[in-house]
């Protein structure tokens, strides 16, 4: 870490500000120059130091070198983490394709959706049956009955599923029928709700907030690793910009800066990160040029009579089917394997 | 509320999408143009209307024209919202000045700290028990203790007092001990969080969203005030663009823009919005300009020392009786008043 | 174009709305709702007449549906334009890459530079012989001596060039050296510039302003067209965000988009898009699973010693030849050609 | 300047990067931490260095402490900048008013206008000769006459004039006609522009970029200062965010923060700051709160008329004259001067 000092600062006060440092017993390395002294800080130092210091008068700026999150870096963790569930390896060799609704509806719909998504070949059903929404008016989803409709569709297709948890009070009932948990973009910085589920096993695919930085994102990880929960990936879902044509702004360099950055595997969300259907495809075949891990693609038998407004960026099941036979193709020449014909078939293992 | 259909949408098409619409008892008036045809949708709808015509195949665009937000919304309900708190008016021709420091250390310091907060004239007291923090290895706040010291020196000094909080489990407790609570710019779109205090008469302040629009952040209000609080005010707190000079940009925009949108107090916190002390004397006389109904102001009497990195933006506590003194004159040049030497006699009552 | 009026505007100002836009021709449909009032307005416009409209008083909003470019709209030229340079197509079905320097720094670089382009089997050398720079001190650029050398090495390896032109005054001694015009991502809206390459036949290369939105772009590509010039290409380049790890965020969103509303080719720029090394092989592939029509890629020979900073996002020599040959494989699966080989060998003709 | 150089770097490759700074004639003083490694670098160096350095391999960052504008800072020349026109100090005690139409329309127009402008106390008149306009079918300004007619409307009524000049050659042109020269948001890196205005020795009023930092506005009036014109001062005309209620979000933060960094006298733009009338005069007294040295907004006799669509922005005449009373009042409180009654009689010195 180096401190930045005010031109001009007193000798006095640079010893006062040393002194403080070597009083939480790290090293201060000075270096005068002509207009600016600069403070090199070295030793294991807590968080809080960095913003102690920024605070002090005379004190120009910080800039931190060490990151801030530990057990979500690559520095000290090398190899990619894999989550393997039921099978299903996410972070590896496998291309992961979750795929179904935004929100769940009616049992026959989910059934008829997971049944479109295994015979497409691919691995996860998505569905929300907690939604959250920007007014109080809206929709707010199913609730419970929801999760056991797709839980249920999952276990008669052989299909993980994925839906997201809200608050910190349901993430035990939402683990005894979901095998992902979905944070959802409102949701990044929630901190009760990560530390509730660091405390479970249950994988977590954690969505990055819409005007997250990477770091905050990271840290935000951070926190369900700290928890005891090893199994995240985060999810690109697209920032906030000035652009309005598009509902966000999709941030591809997100994945390789993340698969630079951190272990963990790295999904991506073309139907919330553009909000338009025809965008959705260009953008999952680039979200795989880019190097993802896995994708997370809306679609809806019927977008027409869908019951949220997100059925305009659902693909239709066609659309879907045929984008994962390209995938297919694709997949190889980036060091990524897809094979539907196999998936369709295949049980998953308990 | 107005659909625009694409270009070249043939008749039966256009017949589906009408008799859908009369289908929900509203309704459609038919505009053909020379290359697109717009329908004009009358009746009352459900909020999600807007979002399923907008999945529609052949569907453009769907412009609303009345408001998601009814309840916060100034259309209906053209007076001034007033909070009266143990006779200080909030919303009123009063400006308030809520000052303090970011988070509550120890008894002796916001003893200290009420004391001169009192004395220069302000009407609040700020604190932070919970605390937001980015990563989970930083100081999280002092907790439920905290809590009970500044109630005490609330109550010794005839402050009022506000304090954050983070998730709906601790609503009741913090409700215990402070005159209103803070729900912090995170946590604007926390809707679990919003039913639970809307469950409550006690006071909020909601912070907005660092990068919420206006109408996301009225939205929010709207849940509070569905749930049955009337007692809502907006703080203005800085949001994210790309000038990082600032640690926030100070949208004072919005407060011009919310008193004509809605009949909510509107607060300024300059401390955050801007995140260096040297900016928030002027960033507080600009708020007041721009009509602000109150301030939220950092101060401290030992930034050096304090336990989170905020004492960079925190006043001196001769700053903060000087910029009351100088707020005293200008407070009636822009329709409000501030009696200094009145309030640090005040007491306030039960 | 549909203008929505304030509520409870009164029946004659309502009229004198409606007169105001009968007496330039056009018809007026007026909805009345139950709190609005909508009027539909069709017929032939010039494009002012929206701003005239809502600037009037009791006009609450005005609805664009038509868009304000024409030549450069796909609506009314559904075939995408191919441009055709020495015998090669831009926007056709050959993947077009473009690499170089930032800046051509000496006659020796340019040439060593240029036959390692060829080689790899690219199409067109690009390098700066005039630079945008921030501050006034940096080094400008070597000036005409430069467009020279890069002439001499484009001819010399059959090779297009393409190099940046600032001012209108230097537009016509470029168009003497170079095949491609490149205009920067801070003139896109200096419209001097626009009007004087408009004016010429050679083929431009219009990168998209760091904060421009796709419709204010495609005004831009409209005044060169409306010049006369229909070699129009666009370039994403990157935006500003509130994210500062990458230099810009690279929008790919903007490729399909772009092929959707314009059927003008769209080149993706991967190098200043990100601004780091790393990531310009993985958003390459990306943008050309977006679906560009072409690439412009920063590579240089010896960046410890490059004359510009730009040298930490260039490519090394070895790498920019591999991410061809992975190209030329991905490029089929994505309806586009790139044959390294033939390029190699190709002449240009005259 | 700080390099931090990448993780585990080899001390072969330490001493080449400082062997490189050395070579420069630069102290390189090396840091090692446990992870890191820092060097610290002394000296007077030219601006690019920073950028070579970044480029180089194992170099992670570079930061800069000194900064790059100089004849701009504060740090070398600490009091303020005063530019006298005509007797009309800007940058002094005084607080400049700058009022008038978006576009010159008509010689009785303008005429009308500067002479309401006149008599509420303002002491300078603005009007657009030559526009600036997204699309090329837009009316673009009326061109020279329109410099003549605000010569002679400046004249009669004894105000200073002030006009956006556009291209490099029109320059000369407009000095003839205005006392100061306006260079436009999007101008604001047209480099060739600001190097001409730098050659003259009229006063120049550049606006910030929609999307510029403040370190790339000062580097940009550093451009006009190096080549010779002292007399620039700077306008904040708002920023591009996520909110799209507002035209732009005027970031009033600027007013202190440039204060802080630089001599130049600082004028808000609230007009298209907002881009809304209801605002413009809250954000006028804020602006003054702010700080700034002077204000300019738009004022139209008759906006449903007017020739751009900017009327929507427009005070009407009694409301400008109205907050030109207002003002009179506040500036005191705030550092400044504003007699609306001697302006309103004064003449113009030569």
């Amino acid at each position: 870490m180096i401190a930045i000092l005010k031109p001009h600062v007193s000798d006095d006060r640079l010893n006062e500000i040393v002194h403080h440092i070597e009083k939480k017993g790290l090293q201060a390395h000075v270096s005068k120059g002509t207009d600016t002294t600069v403070i090199g800080i070295i030793g294991k130092f807590e968080s809080s130091l960095a913003e102690q210091l920024r605070s002090m008068k005379d004190v120009e700026n910080v800039v931190r070198i060490s990151k801030s999150y530990k057990l979500a870096s690559r520095d000290f963790h090398p190899a990619n983490t894999i989550i393997n569930i039921k099978g299903v390896e996410i972070g590896g060799d496998e291309l992961v394709i979750m795929g179904g609704p935004c929100a769940v509806e009616t049992p026959e719909q989910i059934d008829l959706i997971a049944s479109i998504v295994k015979k497409a070949g691919a691995q996860v059903l998505r569905g929300g049956a907690y939604k959250p929404r920007t007014g109080p008016y809206a929709f707010q989803g199913i609730g419970e009955e929801g999760l056991k409709w797709m839980k249920d569709a999952g276990e008669k297709y052989n299909l993980l599923t994925i839906t997201e948890v809200m608050t910190p009070e349901t993430v035990d009932l939402v683990c005894e029928y979901a095998d992902i948990l979905q944070i959802g973009t409102r949701n990044m910085q929630n901190f009760e709700l990560l530390r509730k589920v660091g405390k479970t096993q249950t994988p977590v695919l954690l969505k990055r907030g819409f005007s997250a930085t990477y770091d905050e994102w990271l840290n935000a990880a951070e926190y369900i690793l700290a928890g005891g929960n090893p199994n995240v990936m985060l999810c690109e879902r697209g920032i906030r910009t000035f652009e309005s044509y598009t509902r966000n702004t999709l941030d591809l360099s997100a994945i390789p800066v993340l698969k630079h950055l951190t272990h963990l595997p790295v999904i991506s969300d073309p139907s919330h990160g553009t909000g338009r259907r025809e965008l959705v495809v260009p953008m999952t075949k680039a979200s795989v040029g880019a190097g993802c891990d896995g994708l997370i693609i809306e679609m809806h038998n019927d977008p027409d009579n869908s019951m949220t407004g997100d059925g305009v960026q659902s693909l239709f099941p066609d659309q879907f089917a045929d984008l994962l036979k390209d995938l297919e193709k694709l997949a190889p020449l980036l060091g990524k394997t897809l094979d539907t014909n196999k998936i369709s078939k295949q049980l998953l293992t308990v």
